[in-house]
């Protein structure tokens, strides 16, 4: 029996592209998976481990080749990408569907829009796969990334709706649960509960490690400084491309929490004993029924 | 053979002194331990699961069997435990050595000096054992929660050396790493490395909490808001202690952080890429040194 897509085409072959790569050809979504990069290295070495069928450095044969382009590379590359690709695709019978795994929707949008002469191109669909790790290229790629993780799809009115369900089958084929955003509203949640927490994790690594002694000072850390910190040791470029793309919605999450924060400053500062309990409380509360999605998940741990 | 010491007490039977109790019961450091507490249901607890040998709800009875008196209680109910012990030793030959497990020092030392007419009381020993769990409670103890951990004891020069080094040799047999430090740098480097994360979480969850649609918010969050904010899952009522007794360090914690936050914020603002590159990849350098450490001890994970 053939299958409904024949190509995938992945753009970016690291941790998030290899990982789709891997989960698409497990579960049989399509007959092949190709990838596109600038990097012969790991193309190569995906296709030695098995990861993709075949690779190409050519952009013009990829998209002559794919039925979904998948940009996977890092958030304002996808922007340069895209814009490569969707002059390619004006007036094409059977264009591919094009779609992405950046961070950031809005910004993304406005490079789209920006390509394609100020018309948003029906056919591109944004995604943005809520998995990933401090870990990155293709050797740490893995088939069950994205199982039970939230793919959220941002949807605009322009876009052609067999294209959009074409893109949520792909991901509903990993494992991954799927959910449509507004797309700023998907900004606000991810500045929220990922940009915004690896600033702050910078920050303070940054701080301590400019401290006086600070060798003794990571020495007598225990392991909640560990976890708190983890993404401290993500990978910089990353950051700081998702912070310039996000820029205006990680403002709003760093003023609301500089907000909170001086607000329990106030309270140690006034031994204000009832006020701090009520926020620890409250705070517990909300990560205690956090802990009960995550136990839902099996992302407990 | 007899062994050097007689009874251990432990005052306060929770996760930090059952943990204790067990390893020095199954280290064999000495003949017996025994708990004093005011909530007889986990005394006897500890007693039937075979934490502790023995228990008892009077506290002169409790200061006349034992060798070491171990204070194992949250830092705010330490110093009124220590204001109640330390007047009945006044005078007694042969009086056991005191000690205890608070995460603020120079509380204590206050609380220590002024139960004793303005003298610190030399065989008084502050100790810290750099481990714990958002577990607490004597059913999550465990004989290994001190193996490879750091146990800070903060001498002062009233100090008598035999009590000094029978309060070092308890935590050593625990499995252990015993280190010095200054009172003040310890409430310091304990303000920077998990005071100041725990406030952080709790500001954090707290106001993702109060957000519009905040279970959408958490339903999006990923593994890195699950690590970075675990210790929001925390005892409330032992961080609002410790944000009070160590309220000096804190604050000053707070605002080194809040100045580095500010700094990254304007970075942000200003679309400096090359400055947030700089800090972002320092903070990494230095979390993977971390990562080195902890990995060492077999605590990476």
């Amino acid at each position: 029996m053939s299958k409904r897509v024949n190509t995938v085409a992945i753009l970016g072959l690291g941790l998030i592209g290899g990982s789709l790569a891997r989960a698409l050809r497990e579960r049989d979504f399509c007959e092949r998976v190709i990838a596109y990069g600038h990097r012969e290295p790991s193309l190569r070495r995906g296709k030695e481990m098995g990861i993709i069928d075949d690779y190409t450095l050519d952009l013009d044969e990829v998209v002559d080749r794919a039925d979904i382009l998948v940009i996977c590379t890092p958030t304002l590359i996808a922007a340069n990408v895209l814009a490569e690709i969707l002059p390619r695709l004006e007036g094409r019978d059977n264009a591919p569907v094009v779609t992405d795994a950046a961070s950031v929707k809005g910004s993304l949008m406005t490079a789209a829009v920006k390509a394609c002469h100020g018309e948003f191109p029906p056919r591109f669909v944004m995604g943005h796969p809520i998995a990933g790790s401090e870990r990155s290229g293709v050797e740490a790629s893995r088939a069950d990334l994205y199982e039970n993780h939230r793919v959220i799809i941002t949807p605009v009115k322009e876009n052609d709706p067999s294209a959009l369900s074409l893109v949520r089958d792909m991901w509903a084929a990993t494992g991954a649960e799927v959910v449509d955003m507004d797309v700023a509203q998907h900004d606000a949640v991810l500045a929220a509960t990922s940009h915004l927490p690896h600033v702050l994790a910078y920050a303070l690594v940054d701080a301590l490690a400019q401290t006086e002694g600070s060798e003794d000072v990571f020495r007598c850390a225990a392991g909640g400084f560990r976890d708190f910190t983890r993404i401290a040791s993500s990978d910089p470029v990353m950051w700081r491309d998702i912070a310039i793309a996000n820029k205006s919605a990680l403002l709003d999450a760093i003023d609301l929490f500089s907000d909170h924060l001086g607000q329990l400053r106030t309270a140690v500062a006034s031994e204000d004993a009832d006020g701090m309990h009520e926020t620890f409380t409250r705070a517990k509360a909300a990560r205690d029924r956090f802990s009960v999605i995550l136990a839902e998940r099996g992302q407990d741990k």
